[in-house]
């Protein structure tokens, strides 16, 4: 391993040299203007690829092509052990690849995955130097993409270089499939996992695209929470009425609405749908140790977030609150009347659209039902109820005692030269589904960005000693993995 | 008074041809347009009054012309009788007199308001008939301006009319103010009554600006409802946060209003806020079985607003619910994201307007004081609750029993041939209140419209029966206010 990490320390300048060539592409998926720009990214890409000793292809779609890039046979080591000497769930892996899977080595095989795609810059004004032109202040560089997720990737394209270019064997075999429409939806992901399947098979499939506290906090994120998003709709009078000559003797849906989304909740918190909490496993001693490592105070994350005082479910840390509990949210309120001034009405009608988190072991599908059943039993009949049902995404969780995050946290360890978090995070990445239920992939995310990175905002930067020490936690990975 | 009434009779075909001159009018005072057409409105209405044989003026105000016509001392019937037989309050009204009144004749004077300038009439293609261009049907006159307020204070200048032209001696003098500033707020109005407080001086204001039930049921508003008009905005975090990374460990704005909302009213429909109620006098039996005699069932109001239920106050009817009773009315809900599909925040802050409707006795500074208590009290530490005061004003009530409401429904039967009803209604009408606040004058509320009339709305119209009964009405009316 010695040359890997020493070539890894002797190449930064031109890596750096060559990420920021990677971050000159404006690869904006969301805008069509930007269609060329993005073909030519990952054109780009392709070639640095094969460059660095890939064999690199790229596979177009209805949408942006995806880059699809493997290491060689002869970066194999063959060392004589039987394939997948990493068994999940007590099962060797090697009796769960199909008769037709094309394992070149016997190694272990895993799947790198990334996108090269970025988020449209606007608004430019709040840029302090153009965002396709990378700017270096110390040891941050400032451009769209470089932390999300352009620099992440390139982290693992560089650690396989060092293996390349050494001639080090490596002990697995890896694919990056490194797409282009992450920031628009994924839309072609799914279809291109489903047609290579086979090819794709792998032990598991690693991500860098997610966040750590600090540099002194790598984190391994074991648990995502999913979601239920629904629209509900009172219908009171068939129009807007004049609140002074009908109000008092009709229903204000507005008030119906307050009513029964006041409902939902306690004042401890609590969510009191009946069947709410169903399915949710409680939190183990570990789980609830490993949450309470994460490095933000009760005070720091008042103040990041601006709020006159915390709130959440009684019982729980801020922490486990916002990334292992479920939740019902209120995103938008709307009816009758909201210019200026005011306007005396009985609105006709009144709208909430909420979205519930889902942790690990809850269904969407029971959920929703609950949902659905409750605010049918508690919507009063001067009202009439319309829900409209949006889109539903089971939770991720993948054990954080199991032996690849174990063998994950052993490369970040060494890497970053601090104690790895275990953490859980409350968003949804809805491809981590996918790769589980198209190739029954776990994921883990290794994610390199900071808290303050600015993804999706202007002045996108990234550290870049999340970039070397990414490249190093990488290499490092795959000899854990395959240990 | 035969002749007067055999003129009227007499007259109408004529009355109808002067009517559509009135209404040809686009005296549209919204719209800066039809500028030109608001003042030859109100010249041509100057020109008619001193036709009929009025003492009339255009006052010009920083908006539209005000027309004022007053009946010339000769009309007057000179009876010997001390001033102001009907007093009120048990008072005689003459002992209210400043000195300087220019009490011309010594008989009561009344004031008659109306006003001549309309709604716009768009939207124009909903109209089966040009706006400005009177179409008869049978006996209902199209027309932007026909039932509000053209064809009801037109009445009342033809009832003028036919005293003077058959030199029938008024037993009253007469005061006509048409404004042409009501469609956009009377702004100019308050200061015209201040500065001709002494000159208009009156016993009582005669307005035909509100609506009968039906042609069978003539009716006088004898209560109006107040407002009480406040925005309530929570805010919780500085900004929109992602519901996925943030959701569960902060209060959510919305949801936090809608349990500030909810808690304000109970299941039964009463408002739980301390001290709303406070000064609300009871409904008298003799108000609960004038309001029960208003020709609505409950099965009808419910077809009429298209509500799948009504709902309202435990303890009442629909109809004291809507005109006799206070109200805390949702305006208007705004919060989050409100367009097409999902997204995954916790908004930033959430706002609600409201209006509360007042009745008689209640205090609009007191009831706010109420409201803000209440609302300070139950928000939450965890959202800062701001309060935008709006626009307040008193109910506004006129004894049903007194002799200046008991003179004007022996008036109403004797036109319209049938039992007129005592109403209240729920809406306020501003003007009223400063009638009462300037001159210290009441308002006699004797409206002709109908419930279908498309006031404000396409396709607005007036019933000639309403026209000609009103004239009646109005040639009666001066006879038993001065009895």
């Amino acid at each position: 391993m010695q040359p890997v990490l020493d070539y890894l320390k002797q190449n930064q300048a031109r890596f750096l040299a060559e990420f920021c060539d990677y971050l000159r592409f404006p690869s904006v998926s969301a805008q069509p203007q930007h269609k060329e720009d993005v073909a030519a990214c990952a054109n780009w890409l392709v070639a640095h690829c094969r460059q660095i000793g890939l064999e690199a292809k790229l596979c177009e779609t209805a949408g942006h092509p995806i880059v699809v890039a493997k290491t060689p046979a002869s970066a194999a080591l063959r060392r004589g052990e039987p394939a997948s000497v990493i068994a999940r769930g007590g099962e060797p892996a090697s009796t769960k690849r199909p008769a037709g899977q094309p394992a070149k080595s016997g190694q272990p095989h895993f799947m790198v995955y990334g996108h090269y795609d970025v988020q449209p810059p606007e608004p430019l004004e709040l840029w302090q130097s153009p965002p396709f032109e990378p700017r270096i202040t110390g040891r941050t560089l400032y451009a769209r993409g470089s932390t999300d997720n352009k620099g992440q990737n390139f982290a693992h394209l560089k650690a396989v270089e060092a293996y390349l270019k050494t001639g080090t064997p490596l002990p697995c075999d890896l694919t990056f499939v490194i797409e282009g429409e992450e920031e628009v939806g994924s839309q072609s992901l799914g279809d291109f996992l489903k047609q290579n399947r086979r090819e794709l098979q792998c032990e598991a499939v690693v991500i860098s695209d997610t966040g750590i506290p600090s540099l002194k906090h790598p984190a391994l994120t074991y648990s995502l929470r999913g979601i239920m998003a629904l629209e509900i709709t009172l219908h009171g009078p068939a129009r807007d009425l004049h609140s002074g000559i009908f109000g008092g003797a009709v229903e204000n849906p507005a008030m119906a609405l307050a009513r029964l989304l006041a409902g939902v909740r306690n004042e401890k918190g609590h969510i009191i749908i009946a069947g709410f909490y169903d399915g949710v496993a409680p939190l183990s001693k570990f789980e609830r140790q490993q949450a309470a490592r994460y490095p933000l105070s009760d005070a720091q994350l008042k103040k990041l977030l601006g709020a006159p005082k915390l709130f959440g479910e009684h019982g729980f840390t801020a922490t486990e609150q916002r990334t292992a509990r479920p939740t019902f949210e209120i995103n938008g309120l709307t009816s009758g009347y909201q210019g200026e001034g005011s306007k005396t009405i009985v609105p006709a009608w009144a709208r909430a659209k909420v979205t519930c988190r889902l942790v690990p072991n809850q269904d969407p599908a029971h959920l929703r039902k609950c949902v659905l059943a409750h605010l049918k039993k508690f919507c009063p009949p001067t009202v009439r109820l319309e829900i409209s049902v949006g889109h539903g995404a089971e939770a991720y969780h993948v054990s954080p005692t199991g032996p690849l995050v174990q063998a994950s946290l052993r490369a970040l360890k060494q890497a970053f030269g601090a104690e790895p978090i275990l953490m859980r995070e409350g968003g949804s990445i809805p491809i981590v589904n996918e790769f589980k239920k198209i190739l029954g992939a776990d994921s883990l995310l290794l994610g390199l960005g900071l808290p303050d990175d600015n993804a999706h905002s202007p002045n996108e930067k990234f550290h870049l000693d999340c970039f070397e020490k990414g490249q190093r936690m990488s290499a490092l990975l795959w000899q854990e993995l395959a240990r």
